[in-house]
């Protein structure tokens, strides 16, 4: 009998993540013909549900069209299993007799993948291929779908900084990111002048204060005439609280509980810090919210090409059992590697304390130089009178 | 002695606003040999400030290379001039012995060389280049710079529709445009079947009702289990009043003067409506904010090429006087026009009523039409299962 492949994906989509299981359907036609593929609809809970798609069934044309495709093309899931829903899972992969079950995800999905290893016999091969846009997996370099949203949001601030060349004042972008500052500093990725914005960049690996914010950006101000901020939606003050909760709790207690802030607002908050610092002037807060993430306009040819890797080098690594693939950087280029579950799952990669300088909020040569090898060179852009 | 034409760029900024510049510098070198251009810096405040920059003396490489540059490379200003700042700028024209002022932006612009073309004796041309992201200029098919912002917000809403299949909840994207909602209608050109989101469109020209939104939200979610809603930043209720400022209003009301919400909480209150209607929903506001209207990511090459040609038109029609250039379709595609300043100046074109089904908030077929013939072809995206 042909051995049973399960694949699924987890958690907030990607511009690439379907690359992943197009390169581990078409590896698994490779290496073992009359393989049967599920595709689990919506992460575990299809299995849970009993909900696969025979992705066996696809044509190889297909599964490249899907792959070109933005977002989970099977559903995508928010359920973090505990130990009863995971027993339900280990049955269903039973009942289907799966040899292996390959789930696309963060650490999350890593987490998952470890405890239903632990608990099964060892006959299911759990692989664990990586995806985030926030690059915060351990023991990779870099993870597929990061550099096609840090592709938009360096093409955001490259297109913001003119605007605020032409038009004079201050803008805040927010960037995804609640505890790994990547995507927030891919902002100054084609940062080459001092003048260059985004002049300053705050990411949640280190401690963020209204006071300082308010005075760096008014020390920029008065260098540039304009100011250009990143900001992580997860900067948080030295105490290790999310700012954005905080200066909730602020306007909660103005409001004597009558508004209900949601988390979105730590814009909000920094607007009205800027109006009231800089009355007058032009300031605008500008929360990218969910579009950097899967952007079917700016989706890096190289990310792709990395994401469908994963996926074939997923179905070889479960030739050998459970683990965990990886990205590598060295003397070849980017190669994939394999870990154990273990050393991946709940463990959250932080960006490297060197990536900034040590004084400022702003990105190292070593942070610019990593976040300038992800990605594309900039579009030419030629202004030389502002 | 040669003839001398100065240019200026006003307003917001688009992503090919610099070709229009480029345009017109590199025509009249063609057309005027041994002709002065005078950039003025930041709009008409350079020429009131004496703030040019010699643009004849500029390689027509590096022309070319500014007219790739997203952002207006002159810089722009904010200024309407009023009566004596209209007397300056003509004192300044005449004492650097301008022929033409050739000024790109949108219906301000064109009032502004109105009032100076009044004031004048008829020695200078003023010639109004049109621009805006808005596409709300009277007397054009289309305006440069729209279909480049247009183009974003269709990458936007194709991307988002695919996040919101993998992922079940309510999503509502907030787009620029106080009075003319083409470029929030610009989310749905990529539209073609039914389940396609956007599912819900909502513009300025047509009353706005909480209730019926939340209604509407409802019965869509009901059928196809998520539920995708553009949403311009000037919808208004049935009394003209933007729906911005009156929820302001109310939030401000509840906190008894203490909070102070800037223009950009439309989303902000969004996301409160829904949270409480759909209480437990994944529901997601994201305010696009400037994000669309010059991102370097997403820019048109039709847009750029017509962008340039108006620049071109508009130095033939400063040999005829003063006029607005406009950008007309026909049978033989799109094509250039003159029209006098007053046709264009201070009004305000709304999209069209037929751009919308009678009774649903959704783009007609003579609105996807109108939409999809300005942007190019979608992206290929082949989600089967979702």
């Amino acid at each position: 009998m042909g051995k049973v492949f399960v694949i699924a994906q987890g958690g907030g989509p990607t511009a690439v993540i379907n690359q992943t299981v197009a390169g581990a359907a078409i590896a698994i036609r490779r290496r073992h013909p009359g393989a049967r593929v599920l595709g689990a609809r919506h992460g575990v809970r299809g299995i849970r549900n009993d909900h696969f798609i025979d992705l066996s069934a696809i044509p190889e044309a297909d599964l490249r069209r899907i792959g070109l495709t933005p977002n989970a093309a099977l559903g995508s899931t928010r359920d973090k299993p505990d130990e009863q829903y995971c027993a339900r899972i280990l049955d269903q992969l039973r009942a289907v007799a799966a040899d292996a079950f390959i789930y696309i995800g963060g650490n999350d999905t890593a987490g998952t993948l470890q405890v239903l290893s632990a608990a099964d016999d060892g006959r299911i091969a759990f692989v664990h291929a990586p995806k985030t846009i926030d690059n915060d997996l351990v023991e990779n370099d870099h993870t597929p779908g990061f550099m096609s949203a840090a592709l938009f949001v360096a093409h955001a601030f490259q297109s913001i900084d003119l605007d605020f060349r032409a038009l004079p004042g201050i803008y805040v972008g927010i960037v995804m990111g609640r505890h790994a500052g990547f995507l927030t500093a891919a902002s100054a990725a084609w940062r080459r002048a001092e003048a260059d914005g985004p002049h300053l960049v705050y990411v949640p690996e280190r401690p963020f204060s209204v006071e300082k914010f308010l005075a760096d950006v008014r020390a920029i101000r008065q260098k540039f005439n304009r100011c250009i901020v990143a900001m992580s939606e997860g900067v948080a003050t030295a105490d290790g609280r999310p700012l954005a909760e905080q200066l909730m709790g602020e306007v909660q207690r103005d409001a004597h509980g009558n508004v209900q802030l949601s988390t979105g607002d730590l814009g909000q908050a920094m607007q009205m810090e800027l109006a009231r610092e800089f009355p007058g002037v032009r300031a605008r807060v500008d929360t990218f919210g969910y579009l950097p993430r899967a952007f079917s306009g700016t989706i890096s040819e190289v990310d792709r090409r990395e994401a469908f890797d994963v996926g074939v080098h997923a179905v070889a690594a479960a030739a050998d059992g459970s683990g965990s693939v990886t990205l590598l950087h060295g003397a070849d280029g980017t190669t994939c590697g394999v870990v154990t579950l273990g050393a991946v799952a709940g463990k959250t990669r932080l960006m490297p304390e060197d990536f900034m300088t040590p004084a400022e909020n702003r990105l190292s040569p070593a942070g610019v130089a990593y976040l300038s090898r992800l990605l594309p060179p900039p579009p030419d852009v030629f202004a030389p009178f502002l």
